[in-house]
């Protein structure tokens, strides 16, 4: 119903939405334009496929919930306990109900994005515990944490979401926390979000909210949220997320399905072979969502780490990440499924040049893999710990360059451009010319937060260094945020829904 | 020639080189095991190359010496005064001598080095005046710099090549810094590296003092050197450059024929159509080369910065940078030709994030393009203006990151791997497999100079950034260096050499 678009704007209000449409532009999802990057030959990748359809079929996957065991029998699975063993037929007959793209649709209809074939979009880091703020300081999370990372995504041109669980909120109680944080997506951004997915209330409470906004028809027929499911490697879903996963799919939601793999300890230590494990993991997770609702919108998805085998330390943004993230995206499209991977990836502690080295090298490879769904592209850091401000301010415009680098160079200017070769005499140049006057304002990026300036006029304008220059970018945004427009009726329910349900758990607890 | 080989080594010295080829391994050539991404369709293709030729047979490119000229000329080019205008079949029938791969032989076999034909070459960053050192200041450059760096070259796995004007060695006059240059490069590795470029003289000197080491017959059939030419963008190749080019060319030693172009200002502002007009002024080098020897090994190559339309500064690591290297590699490979990019780049004054952001963002797509030689992929900082040490370590280890990213995964333990999943139970971790025990230590990289740690670890080791770590592996590198063993004959020779020449210069400059 997304009143909000149908109101007459009048006066100050209106010149503040003009405003908000020129400060705060949106990308539309990435439609790619560069070809796709195939590692595996066609005996491998039948090799891969055929190794992960015996895994779920000889030694099986278990969901950890009575009800999913039960719907996996009707379906014809060879049901044990949790334990089920899912035949290739079956498996494929039901992943192929999955849409190869869907679309995610906003409350602000510019907003809306499609997924999938061809189509990306990128989204916030998720659910860091501690963020390292506008001093520095590594601290938990709060509530204003929360609202101020959804501000930021509304703001970021290359952010298509939101995003799910910005940071964890630790100053709010975790029964209560999930009702405050859909709150402050709905609120603070008009970009699609994730949904909360500790279990089927959360997952009702935030279905509920939705509901207020967008209206219980509309929700029927579109999909506005993709909500992650993490499984555990080796092999398992558990009830907590499959639990949510049901409520989603049941009202044609998306889901992530994303085994958490830590390869070598989870997984096998190889490449390869934690590939065929994840794929099939992930697969019997999309295919889960078909038993929920045929045809609901679900991702096949990961999330990883390589294990040092020297410190157990989990690593972030090694290059078997990225060959494994590129392995998956083949898979998909061979499976014909939108595909889930994560973005801008660190272990670092501070913004430093090892920040900058993983995020990119671990992102350019995500671009490469043609991931539909990359999460974690904005402020990730301590190998998903911790949630830097400045290092958000870097990253979401990396993004922009990101989403430039993945679509392409234009042939469209080439007759012009050869025009211009032709009337500029031989060793002069072109900064005069018609075509140069005509294109310098697009032809090339020109990122703001990476200073391009001669080393005196660095020193000159105060030697910043990035992760400064990061500081204050985000201040500046910050003071700058204006709210998207949300009927003050919605906002009043929405309110009132959060205190009805927060009474109901408050009562419930004690 | 390579004495050094065949001597006999007893005792102290041989337990030191058995220490030596332990401590200091080398990789070979990156043999790639990536497919390559080819941005234009076969109608693009062929509507660059042929926008490509009639720049050459129609608007022609000044070569400003006047014996290059009158090669040309002779060649059947059409020429006036320094103008020369190439038909298609001539210039494509000079390329087709040009061999699609060759290899540059080391002084020490095991670091003899393919490179073409899907062999790629990583090389450290030259000739910056500036080096950021140990102790964080930004300085003129010294021969002492010049000697660290071809130390920390010679022990870097992943440098395939010693380089050449590593720094700008600025405490020598520059009539006699090239002796010393080469002296250095002979002297404190064993790699291949680069000729001195300044003129016909110092190429000379150069050629003189590689047959000291490597023996004047052996030079005729052997390439040890791969050699920068720099052109000047629009459409020039001027005498100095062209000069050095003679001579390497017709002593069968390779060159890099790169035309050195700010996007937008020495080129249109255009990615597609500034490729046309770079990829024309490397042909027409790469073609000149084949009249000096034909069958001369020749780089197809270019060195790039895009211009700032708001503040006319050069900037690295731009998205369109990684189109114009790919769009070079997939001509590269249509004519046949080895290809150079540009590696670790970036226009940071400090070793911090965006550092890591542009050099790492870059880099990756180089890697894609599938180029050849890669220069500056060690210690680039300030667009070529300094040289940090710091970041030299960091960048070595990223090269070795990207070495292994450039392999592409291994399907060669899939079996064991399948078992490996059989075995473990639903739920449980692999940390005692059979399979993880024979494995660990090689199926993940681990890098040393990225930090993995928890906060917590980390903080405990003292919280120093990757800029501290940097500093730290080079005094320690700096610290474990030895000399690879040189005939002292040879060193004797080469020292007389340079007294030689330091004396005639010094005499002519009176």
């Amino acid at each position: 119903m997304l009143q909000v678009q149908t109101k007459t704007r009048r006066g100050r209000s209106a010149r503040r939405e003009a405003r908000l449409t020129k400060n705060f532009d949106s990308l539309p999802a990435l439609d790619r334009g560069l070809p796709y990057i195939d590692l595996m030959t066609d005996l491998q990748l039948h090799k891969m496929h055929d190794a992960t359809m015996r895994i779920l079929e000889n030694k099986g996957i278990e969901f950890r919930d009575d009800e999913s065991a039960e719907m996996w029998r009707q379906a014809g699975a060879t049901v044990s306990g949790h334990l089920v063993k899912i035949e290739r037929d079956l498996l494929l007959k039901l992943i192929s109900t999955v849409p190869s793209s869907y679309t995610m649709h906003a409350r602000n209809p510019e907003r809306t994005v499609k997924l999938g074939d061809g189509h990306t979009c990128f989204v916030p880091a998720y659910g860091s515990p501690i963020v390292i703020d506008l001093e520095g300081r590594r601290r938990n999370a709060t509530m204003e944490d929360f609202n101020n990372f959804a501000k930021l995504a509304y703001m970021a041109p290359a952010m298509h979401m939101t995003g799910g669980v910005l940071v964890e909120p630790m100053d709010i109680s975790v029964p209560k926390r999930h009702l405050h944080m859909m709150h402050s997506l709905l609120k603070y951004s008009d970009k699609p979000f994730m949904g909360m997915v500790l279990g089927r209330d959360k997952a009702l409470d935030s279905m509920e909210m939705v509901k207020i906004v967008f209206g219980k028809d509309y929700l029927e027929s579109h999909t506005v949220m993709t909500s992650l499911a993490n499984g555990n490697s080796p092999l398992v879903w558990d009830e907590t997320m499959l639990d949510a996963a049901k409520v989603y799919a049941r009202h044609n939601q998306a889901m992530l399905f994303s085994p958490f793999a830590l390869c070598g300890a989870s997984t096998p230590a190889s490449v390869v072979g934690m590939m065929a494990q994840i794929s099939a993991e992930a697969l019997a997770g999309v295919a889960f969502s078909q038993l929920c609702r045929a045809g609901a919108p679900a991702v096949y998805g990961q999330w990883l780490a390589t294990v040092s085998m020297q410190s157990g330390a989990p690593m972030a943004g090694t290059p078997e990440i990225c060959h494994i993230n590129m392995l998956m995206g083949q898979l998909a499209r061979f499976y014909k499924l939108p595909m889930r991977c994560s973005g801008m990836c660190t272990s670092s502690k501070v913004v430093d040049a090892q920040a900058g080295y993983e995020a990119a090298r671990n992102m350019y490879g995500v671009l490469m893999s043609g991931a539909n769904f990359v999460l974690s592209t904005a402020g990730y850091m301590e190998g998903a710990m911790a949630q830097s401000y400045a290092k958000y301010a870097l990253d979401i415009e990396q993004m922009e360059l990101f989403y430039r680098l993945g679509k392409g160079p234009s042939f469209a200017d080439f007759d012009s451009a050869l025009d211009a070769i032709s009337e500029v005499k031989i060793g002069n140049h072109y900064l005069g010319s018609a075509h140069t006057l005509e294109n310098f304002e697009t032809a090339f990026s020109m990122p703001a937060m990476m200073d391009h300036n001669s080393f005196e006029q660095w020193s000159a304008d105060g030697e910043l260094n990035a992760n400064q220059r990061g500081v204050n970018k985000i201040k500046k945004m910050l003071n700058d945020y204006e709210e998207p427009k949300l009927d003050s009726g919605i906002e009043e329910a929405l309110l009132d829904f959060i205190a009805q349900r927060e009474s109901e758990i408050g009562q419930r607890a004690l």
